[in-house]
């Protein structure tokens, strides 16, 4: 059983900052195995990879293997079922086109001085995608990056993902095939994203890296941040679902049961206003973890870090609300717009009881890659601006230089800095005389 | 005398290689003392912060005397001569005008499922902003990062500018005013971040700082990542140039060494289609170097990592550019609207001989807080998205589920998250029965 809250209680607010603060993840320390392995990948290029991913992933490659080739993709492609290439067709068109309104537009104007002004947005060059092997190899985690990539027209997108004992998940494949992906090469860890960061004899190196994987790749990903961009180091996934009584419990219960079968570290947690209601969900999640494919972890998610909450009034759930910043917020109540107006801290928000957050993740269109542990407060989900960068523009004029050049002189000077100030000056000296 | 590299030459590759991958900076390793600082105000608090500030700043504080009160800025902003109040006060509606522009819209849609798709921007709710005390206290730099955190909706923003013996800027605390910034704390270094980050019982936290530092406030920055938002972590700053031979030198010589003044490690380089004006420019740059305030600092930078490079047309200038990705790029040719088309990878481009970089640094409108180190290959300088998040929100109808909800469920199969599908599931057959 969760923990059970109730705000009208004289412990509460120890109690609920406890939850807050509750400490899910021990990344082990593995910083010095990847600066080795990151400098290694340096040094020796692809006789590194090569090696690494013969330890690692027990596969002998070749400098010419080390990359899927098109015959290669094309068969493990032919092997997924016409039901799974559909459902991620579709994923991918509602994705590419959620994405695609959030491209920014340039702009350019001329203010009063005469100046012109404004900003242009151009995409990366070439951007790396890791994709984890094994149980976490997520077909849906391929769109959710690569598709953003190619919308922001990013030119050369290549993805990483170990394929141990050469066991490869022919819908990532397909993925990567429907993004648009340009290269796909058959390594992981951190040698991998050495490889992109740095590049090698057979991998070019590229501007920016995202995707998800384990503390090996956390760890790279932090030491070649500054050489390349990073997305966000991403915690468990965690929900909040804010639920009237009006609700199906075993359909509340499932949603927090579709976070908690992530990780035993995941969370979710249940505001209501009505602690019968709560009481009910937490009854429906463990009749369904009697049966849940993965209901040991799952499991151990709801007992360690499940909550259930119960509130006054919904004004109350949004404060709590923000305050958690959750990741993924569900808004089960008879009004969700006017509620989600009051909750301005959350990755994304999940309007109504017939839009469960696994929608989300699949097919909606709006990304699931996003903030997790508190970090809504400050930072957004993954999305084309990731793979954009803003170059501003500005073009004086002579008389705009004569309208504003004194009072950066002016500055100049006052910053003690001649030079800046005299850059200024030789232009006005000229105009003026 | 810097080099002169030029691109007929046979080992030209390889110096630009070198040029490009020059080590301009040694970061001092400060970490350990830095995380032992974050450790001791997080435990100690106020008392932690003043211990620390009496040590490096060697003034003694009274938790009430760690804010500066409204009537001590106004006895400081007093003191500020009328011409520089006046060019600051420019300068502040410049950057506010041009920032505002860039406010982004929340978007919301209904698609043909009838599904309502969208998103909607919000402010981080506090922010902090480091500010240098000493030599490197720029007010311009207060405007650069307060003015954008203002415009996008910062409810609390917090300075902290050491005053070391006591010593405050004027311009410094008038920019702030003129900002709008809310609380001015006399703090700085690593017990500075930490206080912002963890708050202590008279700082509250907040959840986003920025702001330029030495060492010991980068490494702190960095620390704190995570538990707050952070801004990028600057290196020495640059400009390149790119001039014909119709230019006065001395006016391109004085943009190269507005750089070359700011710091040893800056790197001001040139590249022209004419040798003769190059070795023209580099002429004026010796000259001017004999009377500069700063002549020494700029002396070193312009010789150990300036450049001038020859090049045989200007598409040569425009790849070459791109390869270095500039903070600054300055476009003193014919048709700099053309030429800046070419060069996407730059942190701000100065279009024309009229449009001195200084302009830019203090009353043109757009940031100069710019991505250093050929990070603009991949980030953008700093605007009001740095204070804004995105939270994405997905309405399904009965409709909608019906039409997509299948595809999610055959994903989260495919995927092994069984609550996933579940949670789809029982809503389609609650629709369907």
């Amino acid at each position: 059983m969760p923990q059970f809250l109730d705000t009208t209680a004289h412990e509460f607010e120890q109690a609920f900052l406890a939850l807050l603060s509750a400490k899910r993840e021990d990344s082990p320390d593995v910083d010095e195995v990847v600066a080795a392995i990151i400098a290694d990948v340096r040094t020796r290029g692809d006789v590194a990879v090569i090696e690494l991913t013969e330890r690692f992933d027990r596969i002998a490659l070749t400098p010419d293997g080390l990359r899927f080739s098109p015959s290669e993709v094309d068969e493990a492609i032919d092997r997924v079922p016409a039901a799974e290439r559909q459902a991620l067709e579709l994923a991918a068109e509602r994705i590419r086109a959620y994405h695609e309104r959030q491209m920014p537009a340039d702009d350019e104007w001329t203010d009063v001085t005469g100046a012109t002004l404004g900003w242009r947005w151009s995409a990366v060059a070439a951007a790396g995608l890791y994709v984890p092997g094994g149980l976490a190899s997520y077909p849906s985690s391929v769109l959710m990056n690569a598709v953003p990539a190619k919308v922001a027209g990013v030119g050369r997108l290549a993805i990483a993902v170990p394929t141990p004992d050469g066991v490869v998940n022919p819908l990532v494949l397909l993925a990567a095939r429907l993004a648009g992906v340009d290269e796909i090469y058959r390594i992981g860890g951190a040698q991998a994203i050495a490889a992109l960061a740095y590049g090698t004899e057979s991998i070019a190196p590229v501007d920016k890296i995202t995707g998800p994987g384990n503390a090996f790749v956390a760890a790279a990903k932090r030491r070649v941040f500054g050489k390349v961009g990073i997305d966000m180091i991403a915690g468990p996934s965690e929900i909040l679902v804010i639920a009237d009584k009006d609700n199906e419990p075993d359909w509340i219960a499932l949603d927090l049961l579709s976070q908690a079968e992530h990780d035993e570290s995941a969370q979710s947690i249940l505001i209501t206003d009505d602690a019968d209601f709560g009481r009910a969900v937490a009854d429906a999640v463990e009749a369904r973890l009697q049966t849940l494919e993965r209901r040991e972890i799952a499991g151990a998610s709801w007992r360690d870090f499940g909550a259930v909450i119960v509130v006054r009034d919904l004004d109350e759930a949004a404060v709590l609300s923000n305050r958690i910043a959750p990741e993924h917020l569900e808004l089960c109540v008879a009004d969700p717009d006017g509620l989600s107006r009051k909750t301005t801290h959350a990755g994304a928000i999940f309007l109504g009881q017939y839009t469960p957050e696994a929608i989300g993740d699949y097919v909606g269109g709006p990304n699931h890659v996003l903030p997790t542990a508190r970090s809504a407060r400050f930072s957004s989900g993954l999305s084309v601006m990731d793979f954009l960068k803003r170059t501003t523009v500005a073009r004086m004029t002579p008389e705009a230089l004569r309208a504003i050049g004194p009072s950066a002189e002016t500055l100049a000077r006052s910053e003690s800095l001649e030079a800046h100030g005299l850059s200024v000056r030789a232009r006005l000296d000229r105009l003026n005389g």
